[in-house]
């Protein structure tokens, strides 16, 4: 009868004048240091007082043990089970740098790479050539057109850039021609599938062309592509959820990913205080939020405990700017744990509170991990917390009479 | 794009250095006598500690309220969903004798049963004749040959017996000849596919040669066969994990249910102390240890309380021979709950607790029951303790990026 959870959710969903924030605090969830975790070594009173006022849990991204990239987090934050909807590399990193994709161009990860004179691999980034280096030779790729295709190609950092091939019915069942290793020739593309081949063909046009314009160029003389991807149809938030979503995020990274569930991109700046500035000005013209912070995240993948403390008590001394805007839900959470102390992504569960008149409080009072587990919420999937959400917004009609 | 979390799990697992040792201890779940569980009326320090250095919870074998078997029990400790998995009768009987079953091969359950004059079954069990008088008659049948299809029969206990069909190509879809009833002739073995007829031809000629043979043998004049079953073929633990993986186990149905998923099965001794010396021998040879225990079982089988309560006491006790190992990860868990007030398997959520430096201790200071209650893991389906074990262990890649 119904697909799924979300498409349950779909036919429940009702508009009402009610808002939503979601804070998304990249990373949040740690791991102790001397017994306390990154969120328990910080001093945050004004997160604790709404987790006091709120109902708490750990949410789970993707399943226990599974350690989530940042686009499977934020898909399952956003409702979206994020094992059956993935986003490829290549649409990632053209998300990365804010590139605008149309649905049907194939996007690829590439690197500059080096060659040597019998034409094997010596160098797969070509020495990690600077990014202006690397911008002045994409610019000589760029606007290559094969077939009536064109390949759009993009600086990213470093030897790194983005290739879209735009035009006409293309595939992205494509194998790869990064052979991951050195002295071996770039692998040719293949098609994976029999739709594929044309569009193989014009990859494998495309980068011997790019082959002639780089000769001279060494260390950079070639390049290699993986990740042959399309940017993935998701039903809107809108069609789902029957929200006017909004996304305030000064990363591009993140600000793709809204766009691809169809939120709209505010226009922002890089601190914590413009982010919130930015919800202000716009609060009134949208009745979802998804506000991202990235310095949690950053920080936990350097190893870097205090400076992530810092961050949480830098978000927690502007938290007031956010509550005094008087959202009717108030969502904190995080897209998965990075604990500094495995400087990196982990499968933790997440602290989560949500915020309402309507929230059936749980005599937890601080934010953190051990305090959340006590949490009314339980340990619950990543993809709950908007349902529960909506609910609190009361914007889901009744299930059955 | 899955079929499955564990075919998610495939996806990323990757080897590494670190070691995990799984300790099942058996049926260790219990239920109060006097207000406290077996678990909680034993004097165990070393778990206790374990536990506050670990995440601890309660793990569910299937589902809500079904209480598992051995296998089933076991499967889902190992990832293995248990209820798609299924391992059948005949299977798990020659596996509880050590029995090297090949792929093909068809194993049934047999009992020697006592004929009246008139040819209908006067008892099902042969007045449970001796485990040697059984022995005999076994040997008597073993290696009929059937159209190039060989009969092996090999004696269990008391009045039991397997027979394995060797040779062609078989078919486990066949009815059972045992009636369930006295007073009733035999059932003809009938085949439940297309494919089996000839099978079924086979079991049956072989009953009838079997009947003939038994024929001056009374109270054993015949035998009944049911659960014909072929060793089923699931992904090894390697395929999935990555893992090396090893059991120690002295009892032969585990060690059976170890080879099932591929592991490498250790000889060993009798007792506790023989278990985990045989893991001391081959801790640098296998990344992975499962190691059983079966006396908790076994005593709340017997609904001996007292005998249980020494086990886990037994256990404690030699447990710095484990930890002294220094494994990276180690899991404390059972395959089912056995409560010694029920004398036998049940429904009840396992105590459990995971080990490693990078699990998130959650205020847990005891092993047992009430105790794991207020665990950081919850309840959680027992299939999802190998996921956990793996990331615990940093040996499972990010999902997507």
């Amino acid at each position: 009868m119904y697909k799924d959870n979300l498409d349950l959710i779909k036919q429940l969903s009702r508009t009402s004048p009610s808002r939503i924030v979601m804070l998304v605090i990249d990373g949040v969830g740690g791991l102790p240091r001397n017994g306390r975790t990154e969120l328990e070594a910080a001093h945050i009173p004004n997160l604790d007082v709404l987790a006091a006022e709120s109902i708490c849990g750990l949410s789970l991204p993707v399943s226990p043990g599974v350690t989530p990239g940042s686009a499977p987090g934020h898909l399952a934050l956003f409702g979206y089970d994020p094992v059956g909807y993935q986003i490829g590399r290549g649409v990632l990193e053209a998300l990365g740098i804010d590139f605008g994709l149309e649905m049907g161009d194939i996007a690829a990860r590439g690197n500059f790479c080096t060659l040597d004179k019998n034409g094997l691999v010596s160098d797969r980034r070509a020495g990690r050539i600077a990014t202006d280096k690397s911008a002045g030779l994409c610019k000589l790729l760029d606007g290559i057109e094969i077939d009536g295709v064109k390949a759009i190609v993009r600086p990213v950092k470093d030897h790194r850039l983005v290739v879209v091939f735009r035009g006409g019915s293309l595939s992205a069942e494509l194998s790869e021609s990064d052979p991951q290793q050195t002295g071996v020739i770039p692998d040719e593309v293949t098609a994976l599938s029999h739709d594929a081949s044309r569009t193989a063909d014009i990859v494998n046009r495309f980068i011997s062309r790019a082959r002639d314009l780089l000769a001279g160029h060494h260390p950079a003389n070639m390049l290699l592509l993986r990740g042959f991807s399309k940017r993935p149809q998701l039903p809107t938030m809108n069609e789902i959820y029957k929200l006017k979503p909004a996304a305030v995020a000064s990363y591009p990274m993140y600000r793709g990913l809204a766009q691809v569930v169809g939120m709209e991109v505010l226009t922002t700046g890089a601190t914590i205080e413009d982010e919130l500035d930015t919800l202000k000005q716009n609060f009134k013209r949208y009745d979802f939020f998804f506000v991202h912070i990235k310095e949690t995240d950053a920080s936990g993948e350097d190893g870097d405990f205090d400076r992530k403390v810092a961050a949480l008590e830098h978000i927690d001394k502007v938290m007031p700017m956010l509550t005094k805007l008087k959202a009717d839900v108030i969502i904190v959470c995080g897209d998965h744990s990075t604990p500094a102390m495995l400087k990196g992504h982990s499968w933790h569960p997440v602290p989560l509170m949500i915020y309402s008149a309507y929230c059936r409080p749980d005599g937890v009072r601080h934010f953190s991990e051990s305090a959340c587990l006590a949490g009314g919420l339980g340990r619950l999937p990543a993809v709950d917390i908007m349902p529960l959400a909506m609910a609190n917004a009361l914007k889901l009609n009744k299930f059955g009479a």
